[in-house]
């Protein structure tokens, strides 16, 4: 901190386990990742190149050192493991985690239709070479699951060996957690809080309300995921109540 | 490619006719020039100073020069052409041409009245300098034309020395091809693509339903404009049908 | 200018008095803010580091440096005052302005409840050590003010000492001066208008509606605030008259 202001908030200092915050790298140069970690090092814990950005950015290997670097771990978004499944390459996904040394990996089906036992074993499959995280939730907005339905695919995927649990968004926060309008499905969360340890989940929130909302239920030290590159600061203002919308949160 | 996914669909290489991508550049500085083709030099075929943004940009001949250096040609917006045109300097805008090397010209009346014979004549005209691209389409919301009046206009412009047609957008997408919620006019389409080669029409689509929506109907190798310059990755993504939206459009 | 256009509207040259650009960076790395001047520096007054967020921005006095000597005024966001002020740490807010040798101070009520005496008091007491700009309206989209009180309220700061006002509008665009849409109360600027002389208000204006808007009402050199950091060119444009919104504008 720059200076003193009394009584703000604990935040978690890194490594966290509770208190994350997951950015969406959706195809940065190595230099605009070396800007990103200048600024956010100390609040960032996870970079997801977003979906199957990692596919096509040129200078990859350069942009993870980058990240690793400054102490944030990158990972591939999980519609990169859906795009070697629907391909029948699981075997080539699991040598491109060796390939990239990566700590971590997101496994996903919101693009994709699969049984929810395969998505689990899958799910232990590679929980033997990286830390799995695992997300639910339909990438389709028409696909709307009830939240017991939710409650039984988290409680299956911790017990194949998941790490966390991401709650899914996309980049554009409309669907799966929040309606079409990035309002959030409050009755949804609130079930999922009743049957699932909340710090097991990370909650995708891209827009900033979809933030204040789990700051203000959950406290400063909530997981939020996709969060936008230029919006790490904002963010970790709002945590610490010292934004508008958390103004009187914390003190 | 960074690693091996099969059956991705073939993408045009550069020098490209099909499958363009022109990004619209409003004002970065010459490291941010340096930052885009960086990761977007391979998938990048053209960079547009938006509207009149070339007049007031400091190190204009540097940035043009980042943009030549990564095989990606840059040029000027339509609206600098009738910013020249409406103060009668039209011999001007020739000299401008010359004096930035610039191969390629807009010629467009967004913003300004004149009879279609005249912007005809203007493109043929220019034509004798620089390849000539021409934009159809009012900046104004509230001009909206018959499909049988894009396509007549189109075919005279073509006539008249054009190289490739642009169907307006503006940067927000909610003008020309789309109503204002930016949807895009699906019958206009339609009926421009009846008459007019598809392989002519650079479409500006800046939102990302809007570029779905032509990949969707044309293919990975769609003409598209007006990319924003931080989702030139993501387009790309998206056009290989390794992004949600288009995920099992080409396997 | 990179080439002569005839007949555009003079701006005023800094330092300016009218016709003051603010913009908000709401956490830039130092190599960011030296791109912001990079094409930025002859067009923008002030840098207000949004809201808190100096609190927490790495480097922040190599930012500050990059800012100074690019001819570029920076300053704290006015939540930042009422950050210490709701923790009895006024004075701490003074050193804070000694340490950083900041010119200008934002002294602001948006996200507290004060007497609108005690205020003015602030006002006068840091006028003593800088430049107060003061900033009316609440960022609670549900408290709205009669124009009678927007008035009386700026009179009143004026007379205390303030050398411009802010009217609010969040880095969203959508309280205080707008509607919930981002739509201008155009009836209230009227009314401001009619009492308080232009120049002394800086419009906060997000969206380029916002500024579509003021430029056509007051002019070319209207004063406007919170502008993005990647709008500086854009804005410069439709002051001069140079873009679709007001092509016809100036000339």
């Amino acid at each position: 901190m720059n200076f003193q202001l009394n009584n703000v908030p604990l935040r978690t200092q890194k490594p966290r386990k509770n208190g994350l915050t997951m950015v969406m790298d959706k195809g940065l140069s190595v230099r605009q990742a070396e800007d990103l970690v200048a600024v956010g090092a100390a609040y960032i814990d996870f970079v997801k190149l977003g979906w199957t950005t990692a596919y096509i950015t040129p200078k990859l290997e350069e942009k993870l050192a980058v990240y690793r670097d400054a102490g944030v771990a990158p990972y591939f978004g999980g519609t990169l493991f859906e795009a070697f499944i629907i391909r029948n390459q699981f075997d080539d996904f699991l040598r491109l985690l060796e390939k990239y040394q990566l700590g971590y990996a997101e496994i996903s089906d919101g693009s994709i239709t699969m049984p929810h036992e395969e998505k689990c074993e899958y799910i232990a499959k590679v929980a033997q070479h990286a830390t799995v995280i695992s997300e639910i939730g339909s990438k389709d907005n028409t696909k709307i699951m009830a939240p017991y339905k939710w409650i039984s695919l988290m409680k299956a995927e911790l017990e194949a060996g998941t790490w966390r649990l991401i709650a899914e968004s996309r980049e554009s926060g409309n669907v799966g957690l929040y309606r079409e309008s990035g309002e959030v499905r409050q009755g949804l969360v609130d079930e999922i809080l009743n049957e699932i340890p909340n710090e097991k989940i990370i909650w995708e929130a891209p827009l900033k309300s979809q933030q204040v909302y789990f700051i203000h239920l959950l406290g400063p030290n909530v997981n939020l995921g996709n969060i936008s590159t230029n919006e790490i600061i904002a963010l970790e203002t709002t945590r610490l109540g010292l934004r508008g919308d958390t103004f009187h949160n914390f003190i």
